[in-house]
């Protein structure tokens, strides 16, 4: 991790960290446990770094970013929560899913209440900067739910275009960062442009994360990203350098993708899906979308140093080695 | 059913079912299929009634209350799917449940995105009555949340208290009511007695239309309330007449509702329950529940038909023979 990435979301993290535990405080025990069990899982926090950085850029304190920081981050977990009931996933950072340790009904019900908590949160207190910022969240969290509900649908068909594929990965990945980059401006009072530059800025860093993620999800190395090689093609998911090869690929990729089952069958698979060059028009893709975001902060007035840190995040998140 | 209660209904579904419609059609197919399927499914609307002849009931048009009718009917709605994905049940209203037709990754995605639009379309035109609207439903919905955790902890446990247990059914069930009965009158600008009142109404008709709905469990006939005879002693669900017997009876009862297995079973621990006076006494909270949300609404100036619809209302969810 670059240093400056580093020490920016360790301050946010002694800023949000906090707040959000007194946040799901605010539940009872039957849901503050599995919720509290799943936040000590370890998250980066980036969600809630990009809110109280989005405040100081516009030149208030970081903990008036706070209240959107812990809001972003509890849409987050709660998706997180909901995904891996979803996905059937029995662990995440090597620790048991909530639905693997307290069941899919409680699961269900401690996501429904940190989603909750998100909205009734800003509302508390109803500023018109702190509705404004509910406003977006609730917009953003329509979005991810949105693309959420694309990945499955491209779950029962055959070959996804890139396009809408790109178009899912935008929903799903980049609406929430979006809404991260820009609430804390909105929480500071800042204008309209700078919201909006901030906005597309986390929206583009969210697809070049997506991207690079996709491609460790059949290229990484199984040591560092904990899942196994070729993880994407095993479970037969429609990422994006599989829409690409396959817009481009023939008869003979569709039948290995199919025929996917075990560790030979994804090394043929791989092998196929990089003839046709998709990796390298998916890095492309990614480092295009990393040139954007730094493009879009770097159009409007922003206090430098905050600035910076934007930039070493979003490096941080796009980073091939994770 | 009551003619009054009827025509009430009648009126506000015409009302509020086009604009619920029209809500749900911003979801896209993947979500917005499996929402009709179960809004089509018939419920009676009580909720989005409840919110337009509140704000009928402060003198505004009944049209007035409508995003808040929208808004409760699209959090109870998603409340329902999560639920019968929790209670594994595969039929409402002799349907299949969401869950049980289009698997429950879906199910949980679609009450995720009815759950967030309730707040989104509030947010929208962020007025202040509509935003006093959003901070009610959140809240509520909070509570509504809580009392369903505690039903579920209740499965786990061996007895538990009749007065925990009402605490229970007033989140689970009354926290949405109330809510219903007084954001109309929030939206139409109702004074701060008025909505209290009208909200203590919702809490307290909750209150009589559980205890109805758990003799109902107990005593209910099969061929009107669509479940086993006993349905509830055949779950062990901790239910009002449950608790209270507990209460008061002794071993011999404990062993017989452990031991509930068959139809044999129940007659025997519903013969129990019945001796310790437990069902008189749930009649007796119903009724008074009853009293007391007719008392509140008996306190402030309300447009008197409007004032009778509610008094109608709260008669039919709570009739016996339903």
């Amino acid at each position: 991790m670059n240093g400056r990435a580093q020490a920016a979301l360790a301050r946010s993290s002694a800023l949000v960290g906090p707040e959000l535990d007194k946040a799901v405080g605010r539940l009872e025990p039957e849901l503050r446990e599995p919720a509290l069990h799943h936040l000590r899982g370890g998250g980066k926090g980036v969600r809630g770094a990009l809110a109280v950085i989005g405040a100081g850029a516009c030149s208030a304190n970081e903990a008036d970013g706070v209240p959107g920081a812990v809001a972003v981050e509890l849409v987050h977990n709660y998706s997180l929560i909901h995904d891996d009931i979803i996905d059937d996933d029995e662990e995440r950072r090597h620790r048991p899913t909530v639905w693997a340790r307290y069941g899919v009904g409680r699961a269900i019900v401690v996501g429904d209440a940190l989603a909750n908590l998100a909205t009734e949160l800003l509302l508390e207190d109803p500023t018109s900067r702190r509705v404004r910022a509910a406003q977006l969240l609730t917009e953003s969290t329509a979005r991810m739910i949105s693309g959420q509900a694309d990945d499955m649908a491209f779950e029962r068909r055959g070959a996804v275009g890139a396009e809408e594929c790109l178009k899912m990965e935008e929903g799903k990945t980049g609406a929430l960062l979006s809404c991260a980059s820009a609430i804390g401006a909105v929480l500071a009072g800042g204008d309209d442009a700078t919201i909006k530059a901030l906005g597309i800025f986390g929206l583009r860093v969210g697809i070049a994360f997506q991207a690079v993620d996709d491609v460790l999800g059949i290229w990484g190395e199984p040591g560092v990203t904990g899942k196994p090689v070729g993880s994407d093609l095993l479970t037969h998911k429609k990422s994006l350098p599989v829409a690409i090869a396959q817009a481009r690929g023939g008869e003979e990729l569709e039948r290995a993708l199919d025929a996917v089952a075990t560790g030979a069958d994804v090394a043929e698979a791989t092998r196929l899906i990089e003839a046709t060059g998709a990796r390298d028009e998916v890095m492309a893709i990614a480092d295009r979308a990393l040139a954007e975001a730094l493009e879009a902060i770097g159009s409007v007035p922003l206090v430098d140093r905050y600035r910076e840190d934007l930039v070493a995040i979003a490096h941080f998140v796009t980073e091939r080695d994770r």
